[in-house]
């Protein structure tokens, strides 16, 4: 089951076209990634300021198939994947009233915070990894979870 | 009673300093407002984008009392006051932990969207004020309940 | 040759890592953007509020290669590319100090601002297009100048 | 003279009412703090990322005119006043042609980043605020100079 994460678009996401500036759009998918962290037990804080292994963004891409408006509805559904020992990546899709609106991918490595030279990826990330994951073997259990 | 709103700080709601950016602080503020909005029945998309009668902030202000990190716990509370025919204001309190962190105004004034002049307070506002409002006959209206 | 906007890093542009928050890397490049549309003498006004030809992103993409600090003097190239009647795509490089520290793409499509339906690119588009685009034809043209 | 920065209004400043976000304008007066701290030969990123002493904004108030659009040549002035040995406030003025769009003021206290206790203004602050100040001592000798 990917992790899902409720937000209403506000005010100051929209531009002056009436619709989310699509920037934003990328800001309320990483919004959605802390969230899912936290459900996972994982201090914010501590994750994001000041902490000895970080994990910057190195690619993003987004796909935008509706305008999204102030007061809309957002559901925002992700799901993870690790990509190696030292990578992961998180698939969003973001959909209002069960119509698909966006669908994102951001890309994460995991450095060392001060060198900021690459490191495997700690043992919490991995467990966080493994609640929402998309693979071969997620798919598997889940197959076998229907037929049972 | 004020009315709450919860809200979790954001990594892009952060500067470089480790704690939010100042106006961001203003920018959450306005979230807690339309969020009052909203549980009073008014549509977000028709009360801000293209409406018939629109309510600029004319003047806001913010005092600052401790920082504020990326996964802390916000309560905003507002309280609403009128101020004459064609304005009001919202006063907002910002507490982490029942401490409070920053207080906050905006003003805001009642206009017709087309030529910007200025217009009495349509009846669904009068009634949004009424809610979470501040003045002397309110609290009279209390004090009145709390004796019966 | 690409057209190029050179802009300062500001403090509201990085978080609490100390670097630029990836989404407003796209917001920079958006910036270029409008500063070409600028150049090429197309009111910004006109253009993006109220218009009755819309070009709303309907896929974006970035890669981050360096972190951007407070400060830095970001060097924006980009490079324009008609993608058939009713499309063009934007690609950035973003520079510190010669550099490359981001790349991105924006893709836009022409729509009627009304009904949201698609529609042929308007003339100064195709105008503007036309002074920093990359096609074969361009490469030629620039091949013969520098002959003569 | 006070101390003056252009900028042009993008369109990622405006929401939905199609004109400036009022707490956007409130970045772009930090824009010109920032520019003016970087014009008296202060370096950004030892200021505002990792400090050893900090600014923190404690109040901001602003007041706003007239609306701003996307594409606006605003010019924001600022001016500089010491509040004693641990504070300063910027006041703002910001006009599109000539015209006050809007007023603002931020008032800083100088802490030990660290500790976040108070501390006297450091000597290159001083003089930074000397540049560009607005009080009695200043006119002063700005008139003996005009008389020299």
């Amino acid at each position: 089951m990917p992790f899902t994460y409720n937000r209403t678009v506000r005010f100051q996401d929209t531009d002056a076209a009436g619709v989310v500036y699509f920037a934003n759009v990328l800001s309320i998918c990483h919004e959605a990634y802390e969230e899912s962290l936290e459900a996972s037990s994982i201090n914010l804080k501590d994750f994001f300021a000041s902490p000895s292994v970080a994990f910057p963004i190195v690619h993003a891409n987004i796909d935008f198939l509706r305008p999204m408006f102030v007061g809309d509805k957002l559901l925002i559904s992700l799901v993870l994947q690790k990509l190696g020992v030292d990578k992961f990546e998180i698939t969003y899709e973001i959909t209002v009233a069960e119509v698909v609106v966006a669908k994102a991918i951001t890309r994460h490595v995991c450095i060392d915070a001060s060198s900021r030279s690459k490191q495997e990826l700690p043992e919490e990330i991995i467990q966080w990894l493994d609640t929402n994951r998309r693979d071969a073997e997620g798919a598997e259990r889940r197959k076998s979870r229907e037929i049972m």
